[in-house]
């Protein structure tokens, strides 16, 4: 078993490191707020006194951390790559944009660490149970060495390419997510104006070529699909302000890379005006609300 | 078996009433243009003087036509509705705006005949193989005494409720598949930029969040779903410019019943860009070239 630092134990981070306790690893964690500290600690972790003190002899460092300045912060100037032993394998589980994820991944690779930007899918409920999907940027070698670490947080462990696909994968990905709720909200709430009941709508688009996971399995009016957070007046799921995160990072991307994508750019700017009239916390699929014009 | 008038023998008609003939009906065909005209009465078909006289004897009346004006002039104003003989069925399976359909069905059901709005998907394709799918919007009755002749053009046949149901589910449907193509193009030209494989970044979105029919059975890229028009550099399959129709009809149905939907509308606009640059002939999915900047 190894022995693990792990920095940044919040909503996510902190279920996860518990689940590596869970299957006997050594933790050492930390994080600036001891409020999220604590669970872990009671869990068995150990107490970093800082970031660089947690990793100091740690085999594998995990780092889930808010944004790609937090990244740069810990890793670089002076960070986690001075203070890591020889050796250690550093996995960055934080949605962080592609550019700061591959800065890091040079700077590791210089100071001879191998490095992994691992971000996740699947939110608290899949960070609680240990069934995160991952998607991994980096060699072959580091991803084959954190498979087993990542297999105690998650069911699926995806090689998206080298630096920074992990990060490329997730964004390209959750931007077509938030394009095609949108779509299926529009799609629901006009057949609602013209009188089709959403369940034989439901029936005819979910056998056909207007599917989508955001129909099928998320349902946004309730009843055809009874786990989706529609069912639950739009509570738990994945915030409306997690998803605008995501859809900003893809557009952070796109410009970095000169792509086009209209779509994802109007989606991001439905999700901001439908986080700024105060539904940041609830589930994405409350925007049929917002369409309907009853948010 | 029935005496079925099919008025409209066009791409699609054409196949549609070619099946009737094959499993035993008695089909008398009308159409403006002879050159259509002709493979049907080969195949056994009577050739009606005009709209209203292949009508006459019929007990179903069948039309497949380009627009809602065509509709309402065929059925309307001395015609169909004057012409077909009491106890007829009438079933439109053009694919039409829904305030023309109920006009028809309103104007049917006071001249007592059962009608039926049928708009089909599945393409030529389906149309010769007779696997379409019908969205049927009507009574009980029309829809129990329109499924047997329908099967016989289709595979499935749903009834998506009362009078412009089946136009109504129609375009819902086509609104969100143009909206999760480009969405699905924007995201494998994005990933493709940010230097993904396009075979990893499907395996991916393909079992995860980002899945849709769109990408998973009609994989704008060539190579992961080998049936797709990707494949074949985008020939045949579903025409741009029938797409960039039903995105207007979306459109039309929208600001008619007050309906937002910001993505349908500018799915419309990029269809209407894609095909005024000289693609209306090419598969939808070939977007993506004009999403690179490749047109």
């Amino acid at each position: 078993m190894s022995n693990i630092a792990f920095i940044g134990v919040g909503n996510m981070g902190g279920p996860m490191a518990r689940n590596l306790l869970k299957a006997g690893h050594q933790v050492t964690a930390f994080d600036l707020s001891d409020a999220v500290l604590d669970p872990v600690l009671k869990a068995g972790a150990r107490k970093g006194a800082s970031a660089n003190a947690a990793v100091k002899d740690a085999d594998v460092v995990i780092t889930m951390l808010p944004a790609g300045h937090h990244v740069r912060a810990v890793y670089l100037d002076n960070g986690v790559l001075g203070a890591a032993k020889k050796g250690a394998l550093l996995i960055d589980s934080s949605t962080i944009d592609v550019d700061s994820a591959r800065a890091v991944h040079t700077a590791a690779e210089k100071a001879g660490f191998l490095f992994l930007d691992a971000p996740v899918s699947g939110g608290t409920g899949g960070a609680e149970a240990g069934t995160l999907t991952f998607m991994c940027g980096g060699s072959d070698a580091a991803f084959e060495q954190a498979k087993p670490v990542l297999e105690k947080m998650g069911k699926k462990i995806a090689h998206a390419g080298g630096p920074g696909a992990g990060q490329a994968a997730k964004i390209c990905n959750n931007m077509m997510l938030g394009i095609s709720m949108i779509g299926t909200c529009e799609a629901l709430a006009l057949g609602e104006k013209l009188g089709l009941e959403a369940q034989k709508l439901f029936d005819i688009m979910s056998t056909s070529s207007g599917q989508s996971w955001s129909l099928t399995t998320y349902c946004p009016v309730p009843g055809p699909v009874p786990t989706a957070p529609s069912n639950r007046d739009y509570a738990g799921g994945f915030a409306t302000a997690l998803m605008l995160k995501d859809l900003k990072l893809a557009q952070t991307a796109a410009q970095s890379v000169g792509a086009n994508t209209p779509l994802g750019a109007e989606a991001a700017q439905l999700y901001s005006l439908f986080a700024a009239a105060g539904n940041a916390g609830i589930d994405f699929s409350g925007i049929i609300r917002m369409l309907r014009g009853k948010a």
